[in-house]
């Protein structure tokens, strides 16, 4: 791209890094913040650094957070008795996005994976069993519902277990709003295997 | 967002602010500046306080540079006697993907519309009019079809025919690969009004 400039290819470039920015989109972007006040620009860049730099796994749950420990578990408004184990933060906020799910978290940073030689080492499995004492009554997981997902929960029920504390799965079905014309078999048989009775 | 911690927020804030980036997407650009490299998040922001602080308007065809006078007007390998203009220099850099045109440009940085009350004094009309010497044998207006575009165009047209100076405007109709049936009615008589006799 000899006819943009250097400064200008190089923003696009390290833009274009970014997931799910294309090459037109890193275009826009770029142009967006060169148009833009410079007060912005300062802004995006010292954010990108502060975070970069300031944040950090929490001691207890493992999630992102910039001080030692999160506000979820520092707050004592929280049930700490019950804790959600989630793959990563991102599914940690979609919960907390509903405002009814009142326990604390645990992230994994990702799901037990044979085939991409991803083992119970390799995710934050340790931190979660060291929190699992005589004042934990359940631990709810809350792991994708894809084979890496199912994986982990099958693994984690056969550790957790044992310990006498409650383990739950969240439930599998059909996605509310969604046409059943148009979701997948397997789907389908996990709503109706999972139906309550009315 | 409470549960996020401070500096997360702000980052995921500050992304959201980009054009096409809706909160999700934010999310999961922060969570992956966060988890990746260091020297990676050093190089976005570095690039971005470089690009907004070293670039600005070239001084001939007034696109985005850090030099003086962009790659293209300092080229000597470019027909300087042709000129096309665009709205901005995203189109200009779309031409210039095509590698098949050899003039320079003019970038407009915007287009005439009374709608939202710009006037030609308010984008950079008076820089091209300045640019329009005896050595200039062609301008190709390359604006938008849309109703501004072409409002530009007619208002350009209007300006430098009498300097005699040859004026043309890109064609407009059916796209490459586009389907008659998809195409709206506007276009569909823009291409049989351009029709070229074979």
């Amino acid at each position: 791209m000899e006819y943009f400039s250097k400064d200008i290819s190089r923003l696009i470039n390290e833009l274009a890094h970014l997931p799910g920015i294309g090459p037109k989109s890193a275009q826009r972007l770029a142009y967006h913040i060169i148009n833009g006040p410079k007060e912005q620009a300062d802004q995006l860049a010292d954010s990108i650094l502060k975070a970069r730099n300031n944040v950090h796994y929490c001691k207890i749950c493992c999630t992102l957070t910039d001080s030692d420990i999160c506000p979820i578990c520092s707050s004592d408004k929280r049930d700490h008795s019950q804790i959600m184990v989630v793959e990563n933060s991102r599914d940690m906020s979609a919960y907390e996005h509903t405002g009814k799910y009142n326990g604390v978290y645990h992230v994994l940073h990702g799901a037990i994976s044979p085939m991409l030689g991803i083992g119970p080492e390799d995710i934050r499995l340790k931190e979660l069993m060291a929190r699992l004492k005589d004042d934990i009554e359940e631990v709810i997981i809350a792991t994708n519902s894809s084979l890496e997902g199912e994986t982990t929960a099958t693994y984690l029920t056969k550790l957790i277990k044992p310990l006498g504390i409650k383990v739950s799965r969240i439930a599998s079905g059909v996605p509310v709003g969604g046409d059943i014309e148009n979701i997948d078999e397997v789907t389908l048989l996990r709503a109706l295997d999972g139906r309550i009775i009315l």
